[in-house]
């Protein structure tokens, strides 16, 4: 996956429900399923400039978004966190030699999943 | 502070810059600085009835918008599990005599703030 799809995708999970219906299938179509423009023009029966268009249109509109909201961004930065709790966390349950301290590590551990998205 | 008011300013700290910038700036004027609306159609010269509609127009996209990627709602919820966590690091905190787990507890503490939005 190239790195542009890599951030496209992860926009598109953020932001994909503020894009029109349109532009939402075009761009499942093409960063999801891997279609080419040819071929989702040919499914839609329009000319692939067209399909190139809307999906300019929906790129520049998620860009646009997290330029206002960031929520990619702090997504990124939240998992640094979340990987540094949880690796304190599993410091503690290594060092200690109280099973009670270990079941509470636990249950540190596990709230942290629920944190991610 | 209302119930309506602390949705709307909550709302508005997500999703604020995705409004115009005359959305913005009366709701502001309304909802942050209390201002009424006769107090804004004055400053802006503009009918008491043109600010109304102005702020239902920008609490009706905040809501939408909500509607769509609930981010205030993740928020809300994950405020809960950030406390939940702290809970924990603090009964860890509570229960060992090792300096070291302690101390470990607290970074636990630091890294959960800066999940906090």
């Amino acid at each position: 996956m190239s790195e542009k799809t890599f951030e496209m995708t992860m926009l598109f999970d953020f932001y994909g429900e503020l894009l029109t219906d349109k532009q939402r299938e075009y761009f499942d179509l093409y960063y999801n399923n891997d279609l080419t423009l040819s071929e989702i023009a040919e499914a839609e029966g329009i000319t692939r400039q067209g399909v190139r268009d809307m999906l300019v249109r929906a790129e520049g509109s998620l860009l646009e978004t997290e330029r206002r909201i960031g929520l990619v961004k702090k997504f990124a930065e939240d998992g640094l966190v979340l990987n540094e709790i949880a690796a304190i966390a599993g410091d503690i349950a290594g060092k200690t030699t109280d099973p009670e301290i270990r079941t509470l590590t636990e249950g540190i551990i596990q709230g942290l999943e629920k944190l991610r998205f």
